[in-house]
C-alpha cells in the first residue's frame, strides 16, 4: 500500500497536488484501492503490478497476461512519460505554446514499426499459415499450391460440419433463392425468416426463453458483458482468469468492477463473492471448455455459489456446443445427459441434492449462455441464450448488434441446419470422442506429453517457443500434417504447445500417421517425454501429481447409444 | 469550472476527501477539466452535463446524444446513487457487513422489463419486419409468407450485387470446393487464399499498401480505433459530432482523449486541433458519405488540416464503396475521377493547390480507410486498408482481429468478385444515381421534402415519430413498398424520416410506384410538404436558405461514360 500511494502520487493529476497527510489517510483506508481499480490510469497501473506478482506468472494466469502485455503497457508507460515518443502528457498540453508549426509532427509509422519489431524480438510475432480445407477431402486441405495437400489437425471445424452436405445444401439453395447479403442491419431490411429460425432453434438448443444472433461469438461475448455491466448498478464481475479475450474486453469495456478468480477454483470464488452484499449486482463469467487446456468447468457448483451470493451465471460455451450433451447443446447439457435426452422427463434427472433439496438440471440454471455457429457448427457467427426480457434487453441496447449488417441468410441457413442435424445426430459426437481417446492413449503410451484434460482437446506440451514452431514446420513439411504451434502469448512461455483437434473424419489410419510423426518429431528435435518432465518436477500437470482422477466427460455408457 | 469542482467533489472518490483549498487550487487550473475527462466518474458526468447544453441538442449532435442517453445514463445514476435499485456503493462494499443472507438478490428481471418499458414508453422500441430479398426478384422481397410479396426500398445492398451472378457463382464454386466455414481464427487454420485474395483487391482498390479483413466494418472501426488510441502516447482523437455507432465505441474502448467537432466544419475542426502541440498524436475519425442524412464530408480539406497540425486521418468510406469513384473506392476516389479513371495517369490529376503547391491525388493522403463488405458490395464483412506497417500492426495486436473465426471462404470470393466487377463496371453506379436522381426530382416537384444531400440517399422528412412509422406501415401493408421509419435515437426527435435508397433495379416503374404511392400517404396522413416547412422555418435543410448549391458529386459528364 505504501509504494501504491507513492506511485498513485507519480501517476495520477488528482493526487499529485494533494497534501502528504491527505495523501497519508487516503491511503490508510481499504476503499481507494478498491475505487482506483476503476481509474483509467491507476486501473491499469494496478494490473501492471499485479500481473508482475510470482503468482499471477503461473499459467492460469496466462490470458490475463497477455491481454495486459499486449493492450495496457504502452498507455501506462505514456502516463509515466520520460520515452523519446512521449513529448506532450494530457496535461502539458494545455501548458505548452498551443502549437507550434515549426514542431515535428508524431512520427505514428515508427511506432507501428517497434512495436513490431518487438513481437519479431520475444517470437511473438504471427506467421500465419496458407491452409484451403478441402470440402470434398476433409480433414484434408491444399497450401498455396493446389497440389501441396495436408491433414488439417488444428482445426476447430470439430465435426467436419463446415463440409457436411446439410449444411452446404442449405446453403446453396439459400443463396439461390435469397442472394449473398442480408443487405442491412437487423432493423433495417435485414431481418428475414433464417434469423427467426436460426433464434428460435437456438433458444430450443439451450432450452431457453430466447436467443440473439451476433455476427461472432467475439462480439455476442463483448456486446453483452459491456452491456450488463454498464447497466447494472454497481455491477461487479466475477471473471475466471482463464476467460477468452472477448469476455476479459467486454468486461472491460463495460468498466464495471472486476474480481478475477483463480482458474476453476471454487473456494477463491466463494471466498471473492462473500466480500459483496447479497443485493449487489454481480455475474459470474466462465467457460465450459477452456480451448488451450481443454479444462472443464464445474458448471453446477458455480451455479450453487451464483445462487448463494445472488449473482447471475454467464457461461460460454463456444468450445462445447455441437460437441457435448445429447442434443450438442454443450457441457452444461451433458451433465444432465439422460434428462436431456429424453426430452426432460424428470424420471432422468437426479432429483436431489446431496443434501436432499430438490435438484434443478444444470443447463436451466445457467442465466445466459454463449456460443458460436463458426465451431462444431462449421458455419460462422455467435449467439448468447437466456431469458425473454434479457435478449430484447440486449437486442435492443448492444450496439454491437444495433449498427451492424445481419449474418448472410445462407449461413444462418448453413448453421441452422447443422444445430438441427446435431440435435439428433450422436454419431459425430462419438467418434470424435473415440478419435480423441485413441490419439491421446497411443501419445501417451509413447510417452509424448499430452496436457491431461476430460474434453475433445489435446495440446501436446513443447515447453519451448521456437521448438514448438520447429516442430510444427517439421509436421508440415516432412509428414503433411498441420498443427499451429501455440506460443507466448496465447500460453506463458515455457508452456508452449501443439493444440491437436481430432474430428470424426481422423481415422485410424490418419491418427496413426500423426502419432508417428509427432513420435519421430519428438526424437529428431530432442523434445522433452513425459519422463523427462517428470525429473523437471512436471508442467501443466503432464508429470505433476493430482491429475490421475481426470476422465473423458463422456462415459464408455454414453458413447455406446 | 466553480460547478464542476462542486459536482466533482460529491463524485469523485479522490476528490471527496481533499481540502477545499487544495480543490480550489486544482479547479482554477485548466488542466483539471482535460484531465477529468479521462476519469470513468468524471468522464461520464462532463458528457451527460454536456449534452444537456442547448447546441448539443441540435441535428448534427444526434449520434452522440443516442450514445449518451442509451450508455451512459445509467452508469452515473449508479454513482449518484440514491434510486432503489442501487442499493451499494463500490465505496460501501467495503464498509457495510459483507455478506447477508437474508438480504434479497438484486432484480436482474426487473431491471429488463423497466428498461424495455421505457423504450415502449418513448417509441424508441424496434418492431423488426420479416423481410426476406428475393434473388431472382431484385429489389422484390416476401413478407412472412412467400406469397406476400414487396418492393424493397431501404436496403443497403445499394447495388443489388448481393443477388449478381458473379457473387453468387463465387459463392456457390467455392462451398463446393471449401465448404461452409473457415474452421479457425486466421492464426489456427482459417488463413487461406480467399482472405489473400480479397486483401490485395482490396489494398489494390484504395490504392493502399494493405488490408485486413475483419467480421464486419463496426468491428473493423471499433478494434482499430481503440487499439490506435491505446497504444499512441496521449492521442487525442477528433470525432465528428456525426459518426457512427461503431466509431464512438471505437475511440470510446481506447480510453485516449476525444474532441468532437461540429458535423462537416473545418473551422470548428481547426480551431480544435490548434489547441495542442504538433507533435502530440492525433486522429481525425470521419465518414465521407453520412448515412441518415447523405451528407458529404470535405475530405481534402481536411487532409490538409491533418498535413498542418500533425494528425493522421481515419475515413469510414461505409457508404461510399462500390458507389463512388472510377474503380468503386468511394468519394476519396470520385474526387480524382478521371487520375484514377486513367490508372493514375499524372496528367489526369489537377497537379497544383489553388496557392501553387504541389497536389497530391486525396485518396493517397487518407491514412486509414475503412469500408464494407456488406453493403454495395453485397455480402458481409468489413476491412481496414493503409500503410504496410499500420497494416501489420493491427493484425498483430488488435483482439477483436485476432481472437476470432475468420469470415467463411464463399463470402470473401463473393465478395472479391464484387469488387473486382465493380473495379471495371460503371454500368450500376450510374444507373443507381440516375435512379436517386429521377426519385429526388419527381418527390420534390410533388413538394414532398427530400433533405438535400449530393449523395445517394433520399431521406424523406417526416418530422413526427408516430406518422413516420405510420407512413412506413401504410406504404408497405397498401402499397407493398418498404421503407423502414427512422425514428429516435437514430435521428432527433422531430426529425423522423423514410430513409430511401434506390438502386440499379428500382426503374421507372416502381419509382413512379413509390412516387405516387408516397404522394397519396402524404396526404391521407396529412403529412408535411414543403410548403408546410417553409412555415415552420424549414428543418433539415427541408425549405432553409443555404441549401440550394448542393449538387450531387457525380458530374453530368461522370455520368455519361
Amino acid at each position: 500500500m505504501e509504494s501504491l500511494a507513492r506511485q498513485s502520487k507519480a501517476l495520477c493529476p488528482f493526487l499529485h497536488k494533494t497534501s502528504t497527510s491527505t495523501l497519508k489517510r487516503l491511503s490508510s483506508q481499504a476503499t481507494i484501492a478498491s475505487v482506483a481499480r476503476g481509474c483509467p490510469i491507476m486501473g491499469h497501473a494496478m494490473e501492471i503490478q499485479e500481473s508482475k506478482a510470482p503468482h499471477s506468472r503461473s499459467y492460469s494466469t496466462v490470458r490475463e497476461v497477455e491481454i495486459s502485455k499486449e493492450f495496457i503497457e504502452i498507455p501506462v508507460n505514456k502516463k509515466t512519460a520520460g520515452s523519446a515518443t512521449a513529448t506532450a502528457t494530457a496535461t502539458s498540453a494545455n501548458k505548452t505554446p498551443a502549437f507550434d508549426d515549426k514542431q515535428a509532427p508524431f512520427n505514428y509509422e515508427k511506432l507501428y514499426e517497434s512495436d513490431l519489431q518487438r513481437k519479431h524480438q520475444d517470437k511473438s510475432y504471427r506467421y500465419f499459415n496458407n491452409i484451403n480445407r478441402l470440402a470434398k477431402k476433409f480433414p484434408h486441405a491444399h497450401r498455396a499450391t493446389e497440389s501441396e495437400e495436408v491433414a488439417v489437425w488444428c482445426s476447430n471445424d470439430y465435426l467436419g460440419m463446415g463440409s457436411h452436405p446439410v449444411v452446404t445444401e442449405a446453403m446453396h439453395s439459400t443463396i439461390d433463392k435469397y442472394g449473398a447479403g442480408a443487405g442491412g442491419t437487423r432493423n433495417i431490411a435485414g431481418h428475414n425468416l433464417h434469423a427467426l429460425k436460426l433464434e428460435a432453434s437456438l433458444a430450443d438448443l439451450h432450452r431457453k426463453e430466447a436467443a440473439l444472433v451476433f455476427t461472432s461469438c467475439f462480439v455476442a461475448n463483448d456486446a453483452t458483458l459491456a452491456l450488463l455491466g454498464k447497466k447494472f448498478p454497481n455491477c461487479v464481475y466475477f471473471s475466471d482468469e482463464m476467460n477468452h479475450a472477448s469476455m476479459i474486453e467486454g468486461i472491460r469495456h463495460s468498466g464495471a468492477e472486476k474480481v478475477i478468480w483463480k482458474h476453476n477454483d471454487l473456494a477463491d470464488l466463494e471466498a471473492k463473492l462473500a466480500k459483496y452484499p447479497k443485493s449487489q449486482p454481480k455475474i459470474i463469467a466462465f467457460e465450459s471448455v477452456y480451448s488451450m487446456s481443454g479444462n472443464i468447468s464445474p458448471i453446477e457448483a458455480i451455479c450453487d455459489l451464483a445462487d448463494k451470493y445472488g449473482a447471475l451465471t454467464f457461461l460460454d460455451e463456444v468450445h462445447a456446443v455441437g460437441m457435448y450433451g445429447p442434443r450438442g447443446a454443450g457441457v452444461a447439457e451433458h451433465l444432465d445427459f439422460e434428462y436431456h435426452d429424453s426430452n426432460c422427463n424428470p424420471e432422468n434427472l437426479v432429483s436431489t441434492n446431496t443434501d436432499g433439496s430438490a435438484r434443478r438440471d444444470v443447463m436451466s440454471r445457467v442465466d445466459m449462455i454463449t456460443g458460436t455457429l463458426g465451431k462444431a457448427f462449421g458455419c460462422m457467427g455467435g449467439y448468447v441464450a437466456g431469458s425473454k426480457n434479457f435478449i430484447d434487453w440486449i437486442r435492443s441496447y448492444a450496439p454491437g448488434f444495433i449498427f451492424t449488417t445481419s449474418l448472410p441468410p445462407a449461413v444462418m441457413a448453413g448453421a441452422n441446419a447443422a444445430i438441427d442435424y446435431q440435435k439428433s445426430s450422436l454419431k459425430e459426437r462419438i467418434l470424435q470422442q473415440a478419435h480423441t481417446a485413441y490419439v491421446k492413449r497411443e501419445l501417451g503410451e509413447r510417452g509424448i506429453p499430452v496436457v491431461p484434460n476430460p474434453s475433445h482437446i489435446v495440446p501436446v506440451l513443447v515447453g519451448n517457443a521456437e521448438k514448438a514452431k520447429e516442430a510444427s514446420d517439421m509436421l508440415l513439411e516432412k509428414y503433411g500434417i498441420y498443427v499451429q504451434a501455440i506460443n507466448y502469448p496465447t500460453v506463458p512461455i515455457g508452456h508452449e504447445r501443439l493444440r491437436i483437434t481430432p474430428t470424426p473424419g481422423h481415422n485410424k489410419e490418419l491418427s496413426d500417421h500423426l502419432i508417428k510423426a509427432l513420435d519421430e518429431t519428438f526424437d529428431t528435435l530432442g523434445l522433452d517425454r513425459i519422463k523427462d518432465w517428470e525429473k523437471k518436477g512436471g508442467r501443466c500437470g503432464v508429470a505433476q501429481p493430482g491429475y490421475d482422477h481426470i476422465k473423458p466427460i463422456w462415459t464408455p455408457k454414453q458413447l455406446k447409444p
